[in-house]
């Protein structure tokens, strides 16, 4: 099954490819960012976003999505933006898949660390090493789409577990 | 030529269509309201507003396309709620209509009252009049967004003359 992690942003979308198999194993099969160049017009950018979105969901035709949900406490300028891009983001993927799932940042973290407060570093770390990979996926958007796909995985698996 | 104006929103959409014939004058061909059901998840009511506003644009094929833009002073909830519709609005007019255009409350408020602090009741009632309608169009989003549709008239009648 693959597993497509979405991790909302107008400048920097990120997003993490997860294969799972039978037995539960996970492991990452691609990971990256979708960029709006900055100079552009809002408009113009989610078109651009909508596109990128587009030929991620051709190229890993994902069996579930899961998308970050947004969380605020500061700059809501900037908060208003991402909810223009986490708004194409979905559409473009609940078109194409509807088994699409939204996780908020401390249910990430609950289902990583086991702990709703952990700091952005450690959950890194863990996504690192849960997906043994050799680094923390850089840019930073790209790992936390890694760890919303990760706890998508975890979380459907307990799910299935109490559901049988 | 024809005028979409948009007042976007997530439970409800309101829309105003404006016909503007050679010597500037306007009047109003539709205005209304397009609903997405509160009990459906984030994803599905985004796309039916998507479903909506393609019918909409089909319907009227405007020439160019007005978008009230947000402006929160209070509820951050529900700003970030109408900042998904609205980018799944901008979106689907991009797509169609490159000639888009934002206006904030504010300036919408300016060009139609020359007042920029005008009340919401004092918009109506100018829209109801500048259009020649019976009475102030219901509900409120289908009033707001021929207001819009009209700032929109009357900022590009201005520049117009400026750039003659």
């Amino acid at each position: 099954m693959i597993i497509l992690g979405i991790d909302p942003g107008l400048a920097t979308l990120g997003y993490g490819v997860l294969e799972k198999n039978v037995r539960g194993d996970v492991r990452a099969v691609d990971y990256g960012v979708i960029l709006t160049p900055k100079e552009e017009r809002l408009p113009t950018r989610l078109a651009i976003l909508e596109e990128g979105v587009v030929r991620l969901l051709d190229k890993c035709t994902p069996d579930e999505v899961a998308v970050e949900e947004l969380f605020f406490t500061k700059n809501v300028t900037t908060g208003i933006a991402v909810a223009h891009a986490r708004g194409v983001a979905l559409l473009t993927c609940v078109k194409r898949c509807g088994r699409l799932f939204e996780y908020t940042p401390m249910q990430i973290k609950q289902a990583l660390t086991g702990y709703g407060k952990a700091d952005k570093k450690q959950i890194q770390l863990v996504t690192a090493s849960l997906l043994r990979l050799p680094g923390i996926p850089r840019p930073d958007d790209a790992a936390d789409a890694l760890a919303v796909a990760l706890c998508h995985s975890f979380t459907s698996r307990l799910s299935g577990l109490y559901t049988i």
